[in-house]
């Protein structure tokens, strides 16, 4: 494994651990490179919604939390995220064992930066797409992104 | 108080209480009418990101939640909504004890229903603004609601 | 070619033709099959904002018509659609001869229907993408998407 | 009027008559103060879509661009402003002889501004709400803000 991967993966794991709501949820990383990572989280009883779905916060918690990351594997150092915005389609109701993410960077930038996400579950071998996020990330000196 | 209101009332403690993640987070409505809720939740450490704010995706579940439950209170018996869609626009990091959110019902409909809500914390008096999202919730006959 | 395919193309042309800001902005559909469009316009000195690049309100609706004639692809005789909400991340300024869009559709649905569309232009045998839409159409009766 | 207010007119009108799509659409500004703008334009059966409403891409561009001269408004010299994104919620089909719009900075910035737009027409004295849009906008040196 090359250094650059190894950073890549040091990186991306302290930005979930760190994360107090992430490990909440039960939300791991499971596989990264420059650019992109991939996550899962184990769904319980505790994360749905009143009809027995996944809850739409969760997914959105999960496609936000990786474009994140994803966004963090290019970042240079100093330099921090947050948030800017993020549009979810939840294209249909979620019900699953285990939900997976995988967000890409779609455009990188030295002030902004563009992610997709993909919030979904295998089943049978099959891939079923639950949501798709589009997040918007500020990048930040690290001090601008912390409590004053 | 009318019956109506009370009806109201009703409906949107059970939407609430019957939602696992939203109890398990902490969300409470503590006003409503018709087209409106108003919800809060205690911000415990448990709530946060890696910087130390509360979390986009807590406030993204508070924001959802609560525009669900003030398009609820317009629905039709035998009715029930699935959310299609959400933005939100993270205005500034938040920091509270408190999260609050109000949900407003800009455009009901037979179809599709679209709300407005706002996430922010009260401070020395003060609204303090932190996310706005918009809210697209497709109406759907309870049974399309619930898991096969 | 097939009866399906040239029935699709028929109505793909005909949604472009009889829509008078299209035709206006000079947008023609080039490409098409079931759930897919392909659409172009040249770029003229009256697209372009204040900085000289293409406006965004250009892109959106070069977006958001392409993506509803992807849906109209897959649409039962009889009905018909309305743009519900889009979302664009305009990704870098526009600077191009020709403006091209593929919308191809998420997720189809009897009520709902959620479409992605990219914008961009090919220099030099290279792709550069503008920017990203995704979009969510009302599927509804022909009667109730006419004035009147 | 005083000499700030001056200087907003001057900066408002000048962002409308130098963008050509704007020019070409016929919007054009109303009023405006620190933080929001109002622009209007005469709808004409090239803005209309198939169906013989207004197109989606008209009630955008109109949105955008009155967001951004209302983040116009607010910027220091030296400074310009290109759209990130923007989402818009489409609430009912348009049909009016004229298209106004108000836009109102949510929350400013030295990086990026968030600004709502609801685009509506005035019938019988009575406000038709068509649309509302959130719009980020990227601050930037007007350096960058032009094509190189």
């Amino acid at each position: 494994m090359s250094i650059e991967q190894k950073a890549i993966e040091a990186r991306v794991a302290d930005g979930f651990k760190r994360a107090n709501f992430i490990v909440d949820l039960g939300i791991e990383a499971t596989a990264c490179g420059a650019g992109w990572v991939e996550a899962e989280m184990p769904i319980l009883p505790r994360h749905l919604q009143q009809g027995g779905f996944v809850h739409a916060g969760v997914q959105s918690t999960l496609a936000d939390h990786t474009a994140g990351a994803a966004a963090a594997t290019l970042l240079d150092e100093g330099f921090s995220l947050l948030t800017i915005e993020f549009k979810v389609n939840l294209l249909r109701p979620a019900l699953c064992d285990t939900l997976q993410c995988r967000a890409e960077v779609l455009k990188p930038g030295k002030q902004v930066c563009v992610v997709e996400s993909e919030v979904f579950a295998i089943n049978n071998g099959e891939k079923r797409l639950f949501s798709k996020t589009m997040v918007t990330l500020a990048v930040l000196p690290v001090a601008a992104t912390l409590p004053r």
